[in-house]
């Protein structure tokens, strides 16, 4: 059965039709304006009237960064649009004339089920999927079912606590492994070390126009692969962090693999493999278990609309 | 259907024949070598037959602290039995005429199912239970199933990071849970207190006779619930970090309820008051979101029994 | 012999005649510019020549926020004003034409100077002062002389790291004292509560006109004083951390006393208190040795005068 | 002028006649009973009578493991002899008919006075000396003058906390520094990683006969010197924990030099590079303030005899 994804960020949406096996076979993007919720839900309408034009669906999935109500009707809090508390299944539904499923899912569970039924996970049923972008977002899945929580809101991985007494986050505390494995923390590190090592971070910020202050992660990714000593050691940092990390998940949850998706993994194996190592030191038992893989996610961008499509067909 | 439940112990078994609603029916014990892994065979063999005399039952759970297969086969590792990759499952069948359904569980995957089913979180779909004594064990529910992870050893919660460069573990790692929210924990922190604050630590020295290397568990609440304001500084400090983690896993797994169990939930509103506290100071997006309460288990010393009875005729 | 002090400011100086007995005979002020060196050079030669023309003096102190050179001659760098490698005593010179000896001292170590000399610690040979404001700033007095380190430089309490992967700090670093025992520290701590405990948080976001980001120090000080709970535990925890890193100060200095200046001091025992049990808490050895004492300063806002103008003298 | 050093470990007194360029004249030991505190005042008298013999003196320096009074008559506390507040200067002049001056000082206080005053940092001013055996110790010199502190107990260096949370100390306090540099943070750093990763740990485990409980320092230096890839990370670790700690030191003090003795410093380059590599990753402001040197001892064992002596003779 076909169902559309659409895939909400802060300023467009991108909607695709799915087939069975995760493929996109139609596609199309609208603007939005995120303090606008009335666009949004517009925007997807219209999204949905061009492509099931095309498709014949029976379900949409709407994958949304906040947090999402237990029942998938809406969401009850997001960072970066004008959402609380906001109905959106009903007011996308009440924009379209035709009978259809329609939930809301969190982005990151959206993009980790993709990885969990056509990508890098698909022969496995116990994943963590970790989505590093500027933001730590995650999906668990346990014996081939996501885990969304009682309230709707698990696997807000981005929030567990690494380090009492660690570097400030948005959400009010102290510590969050957010703040340690992230585009923004690489990014935050690397200024500092520009501050602190202004010799050893010379490449980094010459890339950024000679201006600290505009020091992206994918500067430090490019100093890295030129062999850049002080950029290589920053990702090495982000991987430890994201390794040692996914070693308390595993201590929790056991997952057979770890799925690293988002634009940090574009970083490749100057991530991955301190990230293998932070978790192999800092696995409990390890040689008395089965040891989970580490590896970059296969379902690129469009994670999100595919995951949310077949979420709501299920 | 009845079934058996075996709680094994390190120096004996208790077994108990458990009906539908989780009541035990018949109960016995026999004393066992924990260097002699056949011996414990035999006792379960031998319990068996006393109770299946006087109830007829299809199954046998047997609790086991330690690594468990993820067929749930036999024992990977315990520390405290000479239990290495061992079939616990078959030899104990071997042992018994009959055909009966044997499976392996861990201990605190056992008592927090009898929690979940039908003691403190019977209402709930997804649940953390904490089972604290010397050590610090859990046991995960999600959504209504058992969290095993795929190799077995999931609900680990003990050996989740909780301080970079913190207390060294027995696992040979630093900083886990366990050092922070456990029996031992308790009594180290008093036993260091006695040296670093004499005078504030009389009371609990007194108690252990003079001694502070006889300081355990039992004096520290014993003194606190005298009012001695060092023994409930150190309860609140035990409390604090169960409910910081606790919030670690929230962020992960949002549960519906936290359970405590084990010895050390027998300090009641002195340690849960302290961890409530502690949970929701460290809760992320609180306010955002419907938030676990936190409740001692009321299954008791039985809980073992009861979880690992009624998981073997799942 | 009298001396002046200068106390020089981003935006102003504050210059004062200065008795053996550490009283301020005359003082005055002058307007400057942070991005304009010479203006402050300017202003200090005007204002010596306005004091000096009522009380003879023999030596200036000048005392000014950075690294100064170990040869009292100059400033190697200043994070507000426009210093790289100034030498700031010779350009003040050259614009006066009687013979008087000028030295640049740091500010924090002049006012915790005057602490020694005639303030809260004019008893005992070894100190630490801390100057608490934005910042945290310190001076250190051993066997009655100023610690000034083989490059002009020690003191820089604020620097130590406290805790390991912690709160970033401007210097390039994490876990900087400064970032838990300040001002700032404060500030951003109540901004952070205001997020994740709004309802706790609520009279002091009213206090900053229902703008958490304008919140500052003294909003958090006067809900205390009315007796709010949550800012009474940030100053407390402020005290905590003031108390602990000052324990670390006395594993190695052994001071007899810690003098707390600056304007974080007004927060009185709402702030000591804390401070002292934290520091008790901590200290090493405690009960084997005699242990500093913890006070606010006396000498307020004029330290940095009088302290400057006694350390010209010497 | 010649003074004797005598250097007073737990089981054994080594006492010298030291020149006025630091030189041993001649030598001597006596065995003592460290919970007979008579026998160690006997021993020393005695040594002092073989001595003077020799070489007439004037003064006896004594170097002692513990807390030493201000007035350096006596020790406060002993950790490993049996006194408390013990006159030790008093009890050994009793036994010695001639006139001659007796000062206590620390033995970590001694040992550093010789290497700045004939050792490694004979050409320094202000100085850090860590001696790092089973426990850290420390002396301070700042201008020319040992810091003492108050109450005679400064350079503790050992139990500066560098982890909130951290090692348990024997103290009875949590991350002391101590914890993390010292040839026992070594050991128990190994057996640790023997647990956790019995593969990398092999050649270790090996050179201590197959048994982790076995396992000392110069295992891990022997390993790490036939390139074994733990035991480098191990040394690495403790070195980077050196350097850290001296970075928070430097931010306090400023010396121009930290020098490195006691056992541990037999690793060499393999510890020192970690060393100043942890040093300049922390040290504040790097860049615009010369640094200090960081070396190894040069005094070797007799350090604390030559150190005492000359102290006695101030």
């Amino acid at each position: 059965m076909h169902a559309i994804g659409v895939d909400i960020g802060g300023t467009k949406i991108a909607a695709g039709v799915v087939d069975d096996e995760g493929r996109i076979l139609a596609q199309t993007r609208r603007d939005t304006e995120p303090d606008d919720a009335a666009s949004i839900d517009a925007a997807i309408a219209d999204a949905y009237a061009e492509l099931s034009a095309q498709h014949p669906v029976k379900a949409i999935g709407l994958a949304a960064a906040g947090f999402v109500a237990a029942d998938r009707s809406g969401v009850l809090f997001a960072p970066n649009i004008a959402w609380r508390d906001y109905p959106l299944r009903d007011r996308v539904a009440a924009l379209i004339d035709e009978k259809v499923d329609i939930v809301v899912e969190n982005d990151a569970n959206a993009a980790g089920w993709a990885e969990f039924r056509f990508g890098s996970a698909r022969d496995v049923d116990d994943m963590l999927t970790l989505t590093i972008g500027t933001g730590l977002g995650g999906a668990v899945v346990s014996n081939g079912a996501l885990v969304r929580g009682f309230a709707g809101v698990a696997a807000e991985v981005g929030h567990m606590r690494v380090v009492p007494g660690g570097h400030y986050c948005g959400c009010g505390h102290e510590g969050c492994w957010e703040q340690y494995a992230s585009g923004s923390a690489l990014v935050r590190d690397a200024q500092a070390a520009a501050v602190a090592f202004p010799d050893r971070a010379q490449r980094i910020v010459e890339l950024a126009g000679g201006r600290a202050d505009k020091i992206v992660g994918p500067y430090v990714t490019k100093a890295a692969e030129e062999g850049d000593e002080l950029a290589i050691q920053l990702l090495a940092e982000l991987g430890r962090w994201i390794g040692e990390g996914a070693a308390s998940v595993a201590a929790l949850l056991d997952p057979a693999m770890v799925v690293i998706g988002g634009g940090v993994a574009a970083a490749g194996d100057l991530l991955l493999e301190p990230a293998r190592k932070g978790f192999g030191d800092q696995l409990s038992a390890r040689g008395h278990r089965p040891e989970a893989t580490i590896v970059i996610a296969s379902m690129g961008n469009d994670a999100g609309i595919v995951g949310a499509a077949d979420l709501a067909r299920l």
